[in-house]
Formats: structure tokens, sequence, C-alpha cells
């Protein structure tokens, strides 16, 4: 087995700092901040090349790869810069009627929660919470607690692939199916899933799948995709229209087109995904299943060792867990914090006095406050011995 | 006089080619590419400390900096990756009713132009449009043709500060005015402004007004501001909805809130912005006010050089050009093209043939096609006087 500190070795994140948050943000490895950097001198040198004559069929390259990476075909996929745009892009073009339902869950991430109410607002139409219980006991309980909300009403289904609160791998698979046998169509947020889990999208069947490149596939940030159904990509909008709605299409859908161009960005982070893609691929014997594997397995050792030394009970079933796990705590609701955006006194000593960066957080629905911890391959188990020591200091 | 030769040295242009075309995606200055890839570094040592906890910060202070480059009040201004974004973000927020007119101008950019009708068609509304001539002999004849068109149905002016493919500076002060004693509000695309022309925001008044800092303000790509006056920002809401919608505000405004977050993107372009404006400020004597006139003399010239070669007349009075100006050619539309997307045949030869990047226009209402030059301060006059020879021989 390859030893941590050489594939640690491949990031370029501070040595001072036990970074326990991969989930968030992500990090890059260093061959691919050198791939974009390469990709921006070359933009810099000849920008109207790069961008106006070049870009098309660059992005195409990263299409292809993406789609064999996601099990898909390449041209179902549009570029965003991250979930959250994508979460947009789909709601804004739903056509909803007052009285249309949307069904969405109690852990879903607040940011596509807003979007989904902003919408529905609009419309005169109505958001419907599925209440998912945590502690989550069974699969069966996430799919039980979705379809009790969805009748006759229920026009779409936005739930996430890995909640981002309580690091849960929800059975999509298992919801598509049923919500499809009852006419609904699902969007899901799988800000963290590629890179986390093994994808098929072909074979899943969503109407509407969207994922982050920057998190667990480790491309730079500002990369991520929209992959949408061919039968519903008519009616698909970006959250931006720019030229693609009355450009020549060369055999093209407007999906395509539209979502290629949403006005000048940067448009190295996409470009760098397929460079990020093949490091994984190349770096360990068993390619990315293993990288998947080794992170999981460290994710669920993490989650043992710092809830023995808490003293608390697991929160999810190990089958759903990815490289993602919550750990409660054994103490109540910080009274230092009132919402879930200010960082939580117990991050702040984490990090101030133990240089360990790792998210506390709390949720409105639950008593108790809780460490979302991630694992990457540049962590150890050691990062989470030395997390569970500074936490018994801590609190 | 500083020379140009020294100048030049400045960018990371290749020395390949005459780089005569600024205006569509603009050009980094080394300076500015070097502060944003130490940006980049900072950000993925570690990358949670750098987007979760000081980016609040350090946009905040990007704001300080173009809030006394733009004239305008730091927070009355939110971030974007491009002006096509705060275009649609304003338009999607506005609430057409049926019967409501939205005037734009034939001159308009067409992906704005094609935001217009996609929010107006929705809403049962109607984009109107107001016929500027073109060659364009006056300001009093856009004033003229805008006001045309305002009537008790007109709800908001859709207007480019400096035209894209006409590259005509527009009178927007007086239009504003005009259309704010008649209660209009006006949405300024001010895509190519910031740099090139002097700016007054706060005086100016428009309603909305967007500006890149990627063209003549020479930021990376991906950096570009909107600024709403403060009476209609409880209104305006970004074009991709996430955590801002509500998040605690802590004395700040929603607007800046859900402007400075909408999802994970590479924040480094907007961070880069204030690098830009100091390295123009310090480049020449007479900082920005020197390089506004240097590059708008070099494109008076160019277009003096270009049109007695060719034997065309001027397109606009000389009051109307920036750096940025459109050179007729003598021949009429070209057999070879039929839509505004594809390169023109002569376009290719150009580069191809003469290694000068420069693009050909077409306009469906025009019968004639032409050239539109920039002027950086990386080009010299034997920039145009090479293009010249190049078009004697393509034609």
């Amino acid at each position: 087995m390859i030893a941590t500190q050489q594939l640690a070795a491949h990031w370029t994140l501070s040595p001072d700092i036990r970074f326990l948050n991969h989930g968030s943000f992500g990090a890059c490895p260093r061959v691919v901040l050198e791939a974009q950097a390469e990709l921006r001198a070359r933009l810099e040198a000849e920008p109207v090349r790069f961008m106006a004559r070049e870009l098309e069929g660059r992005l195409d390259a990263v299409r292809e790869a993406l789609g064999s990476f996601l099990g898909c075909r390449p041209r179902d996929l549009g570029f965003v810069p991250n979930a959250t745009t994508a979460v947009n892009a789909v709601l804004r073009s739903f056509a909803f009627e007052p009285g249309d339902e949307l069904v969405v869950t109690n852990h879903g991430y607040n940011a596509c929660s807003n979007a989904a109410r902003f919408v529905t607002e609009r419309a005169g139409a109505k958001v419907v919470v599925a209440d998912v219980p945590f502690p989550i006991r069974s699969e069966d309980e996430v799919v039980e607690a979705v379809l009790a909300k969805v009748n006759d009403r229920t026009r779409l289904l936005l739930i996430d692939h890995v909640t981002s609160p309580t690091a849960a791998v929800l059975p999509v698979e298992r919801i598509v199916r049923e919500l499809r046998e009852r006419g609904v169509e699902t969007l899901i947020d799988g800000a963290h899933a590629p890179g986390m889990l093994a994808l098929d999208l072909d074979a899943l069947g969503a109407g509407y799948y969207t994922g982050n490149c920057h998190k667990w596939s480790c491309a730079p940030k500002g990369a991520a995709f929209l992959h949408v159904r061919e039968d519903l990509q008519e009616s698909v909008r970006p959250a931006v229209i720019s030229h693609g709605a009355n450009s020549p299409r060369q055999g093209r859908s407007r999906f395509l087109v539209e979502f290629d161009w949403e006005g000048t960005d940067d448009p190295t982070p996409v470009l760098a995904v397929p460079v990020a893609l093949e490091f994984f691929e190349k770096l360990l014997p068993g390619g990315w299943d293993e990288v998947r594997t080794r992170n999981r397995e460290l994710a669920l050792e993490a989650r043992r060792i710092l809830s023995a030394t808490l003293g608390t009970e697991l929160q999810t079933p190990d089958t759903m867990i990815g490289s993602l796990a919550t750990v409660p705590l054994p103490d109540g609701a910080s009274d230092g914090r009132r919402d879930a955006f200010t960082v939580d006194p117990l991050q702040a000593v984490l990090y101030d006095v133990h240089r360990i960066e790792v998210p506390v957080f709390i949720w409105p629905e639950a008593p108790r406050r809780w460490l979302r911890i991630s694992a990457q391959l540049y962590n150890s188990e050691a990062d989470y011995v030395a997390l569970a020591e500074a936490l018994q200091q801590a609190l």
C-alpha cells in the first residue's frame, strides 16, 4: 500500500494544518494546478484564438473524458461553474404553475433549498419538505420519507446524492425509479458524488443530475456539470442567457451550445478536469476504484475512532457512507452560535489551537452539533487520532 | 513618451501575432497574472480558510478599489463573472407584466438582446428596438432614436455604453437623464467601458450599470461588476440564488451578500482587479487618464490610416470613439459568410497569412462588412499600417 505521505506530496496543502475538510471546496493536486497554469498561459498568449476559435473543441474533449468517467453520453453534459448554478438553471427553467409542488428533503443543501423556494414562490407553487430522520437507520427510511410527500401535485424532486450537513449517501437509484413510475422527475444534486461514488448516469436515468468536479474529483474551483436526459434538454436553459439562444447550431443541440458559453469567464478550471481524472486513474494500481475504496475505508475508520473517543453513536449505516462522515459531539448545541453560517467556537479552537481544519455543523432540527470529517488520499488515520485528542482537550 | 515596445513587454501576448482585438476578451499584464497565481497558491494551501473565512474581507477590499475607480460607493457594487451575467440578473429580477415594453437598440450586444427577448417573452411583455442609424452622425441621433420608442408602456431601457458591433460611445448621461424624467430606469451594459472611459457612476445615476474588468481594465477573465442604485437593490437578485438568500446579513445588504457568493467558483479573477487598476495608474506619468487618452488617440489614428488606405468614410464622429473603432471595407458583404458567429474568410486570411488578429463584422442591417480595431498600450501605429497593407493585398 502506498504511504499517505507519498500521496500527500501531490498536493500543495499547507503542511502546518491537518486538512480534514476536503468536502467543502476540495483541493487540487499539483499536476492539475500546473496543467491549469499552462492552459492559462496559452489563453493569455492568444486570447481570441483560445476563447473564440479553440474553446468549443477543447470543451468537447473534456466532455468525452467526463462522459466516460460518469457513465453517460458526452452530448448530455453541459458545463457550469458549480452544482448550485446547475440547480438554479433547472429550477428556473421548470414551468411551475400555481399549486404545483416541488419536493425537497430536510437534509438538502441550503443554497439549493433557497433556489427552490425562490422559483416556487414566484410561480405560486410550493416547496414540500420530506422529513428524513437523523440519525438515519436505513435507506428505506429515506425512500419512505420522500414517497410520503409525492402526490398528484408533485412536479419535481430535488434531492442530494450525498447530503452536505449530514454526509449520508442517499439511495437515489431507488428513488429515481419509484418517482419515474409515478411520472415525477428527479433533480439530483450530486455536488459531492463524482470521485466519491462510482457513477453510471445513463443507468440511473434521472431527469437532471449535477455534480461538482472541484470536490472529490479535485479539479480547480469553477468546474461542474449538468447532465440532462435527452428528452428534457429542450426545456432546460442556463441561468445566464447568452449568444447560444440564437447562434447557429451546426448539428449541436441548443443545450450544448448554451451551456458551453454563458459569457466570458475563465474556462481553465473545466479544461483541467481531464488532467485530474487521469491523475487519479493512474495514481493507484486499482485506479479510481481504489481511490474511492481507500477514501471510504478511511472515513469509516475515522468515524469509528472519533465515536469511540467521544462516546457517541453512529448516525448512519456504514452502507450510506462515502468519503465524508458525521460524528455527533457529546454536548448540546453551542451557546456561542445561533445559525449555520458563522464559525462554531469549537471549530475556531480546533483550528487556532490544534491546527486542524474541520467543520462543526449545527442544524435547526437536531439537538446536538456535530463534526463532519472528510477522507482524501492526503489524509491518514493519524489525522483523526489527532482530532480525537484535540477534542478531548477542547470539550 | 514611453515607447510601445517597452509597454508591450508588460504583456504575455504571442510575439508572432499583431493583436488588434483587445476588445473581445482583453489581455492581462504579466503582473496581474503573477498576482493571480499567488492568490491561487494561497487558496490551494488552505482552501477553507481562503474561501470561507477570508473571502468576504478580500472582496470588500476589491470593492473599495473598484468603487474609487468607478466613482461610486463600494456598497453599491456586486461581483459577477461578466457583464452578460449581470444583465441577466437584472432582467430576470425585473417584474415585467403583459404589455410592458423593454427598449433595446439595434446596436445592442447579441447575448444581452437574447436575454431581453427571453425575459419579455416569458412575461408576455415586449422588446422594442430603437433604430440608431449607422453611420452615426451625432449623439443627438442616438438620443432621438431611443426617445422615439419610449412611451407609457416602457419599463426599462437596456443600452450599451460602448456598442460592440459598431464601437460607438453612446451618450448615456443624456439618455439616463431624459429617461429618469419620464420615470423609466436604464440598464447600461458598459462591457467595454471601465478602463476605456472615465466613469463616475454616482453622478451618472443609472438604475443599473454593469462593466467587465477583463476588457479595458485588463483583469483576468471572470471579473465584472454590477452597480445598482441603492433604491433598486432590494429587487435585484443574482442569476444564481445561493446561501445569501437566507444567510445573516450582519449589517450588509442582501444585494452584497447574494452577489458575493453564487456558489463555489474561482475568486482570483475578481481579487486580482486592484492589481490591474494600480498597474495602469502607475505605469504612465498621467496615470489612468493618460492610458485612456493614449489608447483613444491611437484608435483615432488607426481608423484614419485604415480609412485613407481603403477609401472608406468614417462611421462615427471622433467624439464618439474610445479605444475601439470600426472601419468599413470597400466591398460588399462577404459571400462566404451567412451569420455573425462564424469567422469571415477575410479575417481568416488576415490571421493565417498576415498574422494579424482583428475581427471582421457583419450586421444584418448594413450592406457592408467592417473591421473593428482595438488600441491598447501594447499596440502602435505600425500595427495598423501593417493591417492596411495586408488589406490591400487581401481585398
